[in-house]
């Protein structure tokens, strides 16, 4: 497993000549990071005087932010994973028409995976930003920076998954998952934008 | 050491109620992976037949890539040393007159090393992304998403980064040294503004 290496380890594994793990399983592991300061500015605010009004909403968010970032770390390996499906797929054998066939419907459920995956992590990375929004003004201010790192990771991570979403997307010949797909990525970087960008401008004015 | 610590329990330390590692130490890892994937990309062009014109370059790319990796992570540990060294500080003896001005110094210049640790990383995710920014039309196609996500971590770890400097400038007493910072900080800004908005544009434009 990816996330058993040191991250030294990672770090050199994700530069070799292997084309997984890639990008997907970068975007997925910042969303990760993004949520583990999520649980730190938490973790920092909870207990605090001037905070305690809000302990019980920052105690759910610290949760959830530990379940975002379980779940984000699953898919560095999962992403890696699919690309390897699709690779697979690709070196099935063709001689016959029925191995012609399978081999077709193997690289397009690879395919597949290989735009959900990313989608997948599109989507958890919305949720930590999301939760780092609702955190604004309710949590530490000497961790501002900190929330504000949170988003820069999160949005990092959506912007990246859907990079490898809009790759693989002119691979699959199911129309009706493309659109429905095109549809969903649109709505997902419109929030993502407009909430990243809500997040920044309020670090940025009361960071100083 | 931070690096030395599989991801996942990077992950959990990172997310724990301590303060350090923060989000200086995500910045530089962030650029790294950005660095990381800069690698990949070049180990996955380099020998390629559409790519051969670019061979030479390519390499030394890739070699410049693998030393902003090697240092953005070691950034990665002396982000945390940098912020205890002010906890240290705030923690001296404060009895005497002459205490207290030891005390005030050590505090001044471990704020000076919180601003000068994330003003490293942010310089170093520039290097990132101008090197990103230099394999455009010249490095494999394939890996155009992955090229896009480098780019997308190098930028969170530079304005991640400079939210690092911004939280600690106001500490400093040194006006020359806060005017110093505050100019490069803008350049930086600008520039990685600049490269990361050229490569999210030609990625957008050439990924489908």
């Amino acid at each position: 497993m990816l996330v058993k290496l040191p991250v030294e380890e990672f770090s050199r594994v994700l530069g070799s000549n292997s084309p997984a793990p890639g990008g997907g399983s970068v975007a997925a592991l910042s969303g990760a990071l993004g949520a583990n300061l999520v649980s730190m500015v938490c973790s920092l605010s909870i207990g605090k005087k001037d905070y305690e009004s809000f302990d019980n909403e920052l105690a759910e968010a610290l949760e959830l932010a530990q379940t975002l970032s379980e779940g984000l770390l699953k898919r560095v390996d999962l992403d890696a994973e699919a690309f390897n499906s699709v690779m697979a797929a690709f070196k099935m054998t063709k001689q016959t028409e029925e191995e012609k066939k399978s081999r077709s419907e193997a690289i397009q459920a690879g395919f597949k995976e290989a735009v959900q995956s990313p989608l997948g992590i599109a989507r958890e990375c919305l949720d930590v930003l999301r939760l780092a929004n609702k955190l604004l003004g309710k949590s530490n201010t000497n961790a501002l920076s900190d929330l504000g790192v949170a988003s820069l990771q999160a949005y990092a991570g959506l912007e990246g998954a859907i990079m490898n979403v809009k790759i693989n997307i002119p691979s699959i010949k199911d129309t009706n998952f493309v659109s429905e797909t095109s549809l969903e990525v649109s709505a997902l970087l419109e929030e993502g934008t407009r909430v990243g960008n809500n997040i920044y401008q309020y670090v940025s004015e009361n960071i100083t």
